[in-house]
């Protein structure tokens, strides 16, 4: 019998698209919430868990999976009852990954260039200029979003609540951080208001 | 009756993945090569079919899809008798995702702050500082694939050839252009060499 998994999260992280998935499949699980204020990604244990030191990390009784568009899809699968992705028809599951691979690789990394602008640069005045640059990056991201993938459907698949819509949520929280304003971009604006008045993001407090 | 898909590519790409993945699958598709050196991924005829003005872009029946996991987990499901991918074991499934969304999001964002670090920052001498970090974040993402990802068996996946070996042998080929020998990781080294001798990685010329 396979036991429950355990999700480890940190709250406003790209995990949070990861614990949404979850709270909409009505999964048992365990959360183990890091704070990252005191550097627990980094900790001994947690590296052994994800060498990477960062979250989301799944742990099930098969191993540890990590990396939020791999997590998405397989609680998607896990748990099929719920429905959140479109697991019977390969071009528009593949239209979902596409979607939350730009989101990992692209609006994500986009995004990491203020908070951890270290990571791609040692030199601070350098840092300085890239985190200069990351709300017209921000900006071009949403406006490929806004206008060539989401539509004037409720959800990023259209009609069917997926993966994806916790994700996007996700990151388009962060746009005010990086200054600037989600109202430029009323399709995600309006995403996030409807993706407020579901239980599972009302869940996470 | 679905017409054949066409695949638009550039040479040393990403999209180099998802071409020995449509030649691993033996599928009827179309090879369109942009010109890089001439810009062709920012001509208003490419950009209208994809708007990132990025390659790959797969044009269906059904639409275009773009980014290279998406890409390749829809390869592996559009032709299941290549047996390209554990389509049948979510977990699998999710841990070969896991290891194409590294390379993703990671490992070639790692490599891209050398040929476009114009992305993120506008100052050239802090493009300077960027480039000069590439080969340090490069050996630490090839490091994990080494240690992390990779075992003693041929293949990313234990036994099974999948999409994900055609995505490493590409990504580990930005090594030498990135300052890093790949001789320091002899899991990947090996790898390329048993991908060097697969008819699809041949028949790129």
């Amino acid at each position: 019998m396979a036991t429950e998994p355990t999700l480890y999260y940190a709250p406003g992280t790209c995990a949070q698209a990861v614990l949404i998935a979850l709270y909409e499949a009505d999964a048992a699980f365990t959360l183990k919430t890091l704070s990252f204020a005191n550097n627990e990604q980094r900790s001994p244990e947690y590296l052994a868990i994800n060498p990477k030191g960062r979250v989301p990390a799944l742990v099930t009784s098969r191993g540890v999976l990590t990396e939020a568009p791999a997590l998405l899809l397989y609680v998607a699968q896990t748990y099929p009852q719920a429905k959140l992705a479109p697991l019977d028809d390969p071009f528009a599951l593949a239209h979902m990954q596409d979607f939350n691979n730009y989101l990992s690789s692209t609006a994500h990394v986009a995004h990491a260039h203020r908070p951890r602008a270290s990571r791609w640069v040692d030199d601070e005045s350098a840092q300085a200029a890239v985190r200069a640059k990351v709300p017209q990056n921000m900006r071009e991201c949403f406006g490929l979003i806004e206008n060539h993938y989401l539509s004037d459907k409720p959800w990023v698949m259209g009609d069917q609540f997926t993966v994806a819509d916790g994700y996007l949520y996700t990151v388009a929280a962060w746009l005010q951080g990086d200054g600037v304003d989600i109202a430029e971009f009323p399709r995600v604006a309006a995403h996030a208001e409807r993706m407020r008045a579901r239980p599972s993001v009302r869940k996470l407090g």
